[in-house]
């Protein structure tokens, strides 16, 4: 028998979706105590874990011990690293681990990971069985502010990002601040761009306090805390108001429409561009779009841009290494993406900082000219 | 331009299920009105029909037409027929069909076809962008009776039958009365296997009738629509209090444990067994056990086999052609079967004709030893 740990200082977030509402726990030492965490709020006491290979030699063996402490036997799958993983074929491969280890309607699927390893494990648990418990254990900035919060799931096809998946609520978010000191400059960077992204969409105070105080939301510490909480919170809100997507919940896309057709036009290849330089490429130049359609003032989108050319994220399309193909093909990844109805195109504009809306008729012509404009060949 | 067609005579039954609420239409003539209902329902004016080898030639055309003469512009994908049509693999091919035909959130996914057509395009529309619009054009009596209702999609793996799907409701059913009549007599039995299970759980009158009636119901006319718009009107009741399979719609599954685990033991092979004979031998095993148990009379297991070998069904494991696995096999596909929680087996039992009710607490010695009785070996 192990004595309870005594628990850490760790900031809640409560996701308040009725019978699918769940905590979001924030701070130091949380993998150490999930199994704890777990077992108090799931009745199952059986676990598949997901995990990748980067991320399983740093925490997996953590976890699994954690959660034997509390009483839950698991049972791990660990998957390539890397977007390419976010697949059908690796959907098969989490589906057929989860219903091996006989993991049943109670029991939980754990995803420790990042955002790709969070959204195919997601998708697994939501679909064997017909949805099983679900617990996200992020292991990267971009994924504890972002991907693991709001039921979001899904994987890659042909045909584009994230096309296919399901709405399947977690029960619990473990983010431990801790593991991301072990993240690169580049991830890290790459996932504060959706830090910054929640105050572009309506949180002014929130952008400039990230203009005033980004070097030690990079060093760690208080301010690190209280930017991804702050995250946490304000996607929270979103998502409450629109789980599934239907109005307002669309605001979250802001920079992502851009972002995502950057991400098909290499090839989701991370050398080149991952996903978090994707949206701070895509937010500048949503930014500008709006300008150039007389919605904001130019300089807002200077200020954009050069808070984030101050933290280290690439702005603009000339930024991301390699050719990128003619403005015709970017424009046809955009027809591709999921915010499409009717044939019009639907995209997060702006009337200046914190100031983002939906607008649903945006016409192609516009958009393709700007982006002829952005990329001339 | 064409004029609207005039309604013949239609059964209606409503699904009142809020948001998710829609109509179940029954009745002869209605894949030549589908295009006039669709449009009638739905926004979009794309569809993607998903159907087999064997009802493409016989209905797809027809419906294409009603389609285009509602001004909903289709593109078709025909699959093999069978069971082992419900796979990964397949279910890709549909997800990439649906997405290279463009199909937007409030265009539509069309089942034309039996619950295998059903349950696969089902499970796509309620994946391809987190869920599209889906309409059922059940084209076999198990298919109008039970899988096009109630919003159940999934597909098979190794581990077992319908471990994979989720709950994706239909916007719209048509069950059109006429295409019974190219159905072999062997699949009308299998389908009316599922009829006689709605008496069976809890309405004795209904199962008076069908013992009464059951001639005409096979003859067609307005016997056989009144036993399939009682069924669906079960069925939805059924589906209304229990959206999820949370508690009582269990029920359902009356047959369904023991038939799931004689189809594994048949390698889902239909020259030896399809669904509803697995249902219908499981149902008589189910009132057999119960029995047993001293929970039912054994005259009632003696009343509805004498019911279901009246009107061709297999009703003992005897009846199966070639060899099953011995008991213990058939003992750990049934542990497989997902109506499992804490390790011990959930099993519809009755008190007696109509009365059934869910049991979730059987001991699987129980199950082993009669199952041994039953096949010895």
């Amino acid at each position: 028998m192990n004595a309870i740990v005594s628990a850490p200082a760790a900031r809640l977030v409560h996701v308040p979706l009725g019978e699918r509402a769940y905590d979001i726990l924030i701070g130091s030492g949380l993998i150490e105590r999930a199994g704890h965490e777990i077992a108090a709020r799931l009745k199952g006491r059986k676990a598949a874990i997901v995990t990748d290979e980067n991320v399983a030699p740093l925490y997996l063996d953590a976890l699994v011990a954690s959660l034997e402490a509390a009483g839950i036997v698991s049972a791990s799958l660990v998957l390539p690293a890397g977007e390419k993983t976010k697949s059908f074929e690796h959907l098969m491969t989490v589906c057929d681990a989860v219903l091996e280890a006989r993991i049943e309607r109670n029991d939980a699927v754990i995803a420790l990971g990042g955002g790709v390893i969070g959204d195919l494990s997601g998708f697994a648990a939501g679909i064997v069985r017909r949805g099983l418990r679900f617990v996200q254990v992020p292991t990267s900035l971009l994924s504890q502010v972002d991907s693991s919060v709001g039921g979001k799931t899904g994987i890659n096809t042909r045909h584009g990002k994230n096309l296919v998946g399901v709405f399947h609520q977690p029960d619990l978010v473990l983010a431990d601040t801790d593991v991301l000191n072990t993240l690169s400059d580049r991830e890290f960077r790459a996932g504060y761009a959706e830090v910054a992204k929640y105050g572009l969409i309506d949180k002014p105070d929130f952008f400039a306090w990230l203009e005033a105080n980004w070097r030690q939301v990079f060093a760690g510490g208080v301010e690190r805390a209280e930017a991804i909480a702050t995250s946490c919170q304000a996607k929270s809100d979103v998502v409450v108001a629109d789980e599934r997507e239907n109005g307002p919940r669309a605001l979250l896309n802001l920079g992502h429409t851009f972002g995502h057709a950057l991400e098909a036009a290499t090839a989701y290849d991370s050398r080149r561009l991952v996903h978090g330089e994707g949206v701070a490429i895509g937010m500048v130049l949503a930014h500008e779009f709006s300008a150039r359609l007389n919605l904001a003032s130019p300089d807002d989108a200077k200020r954009v841009e050069a808070h984030l050319k101050t933290v280290g994220l690439p702005t603009r399309m000339d930024d991301i290494p390699g050719d990128l193909p003619p403005a015709e093909v970017l424009m046809d990844a955009i027809g591709q993406d999921k915010k499409v109805k009717g044939g019009k195109l639907t995209f997060i504009l702006t009337h200046g900082i914190a100031q983002s809306f939906v607008a649903d008729d945006v016409p192609s012509s516009e958009v393709l000219s700007f982006l002829k404009e952005k990329h001339p060949r």
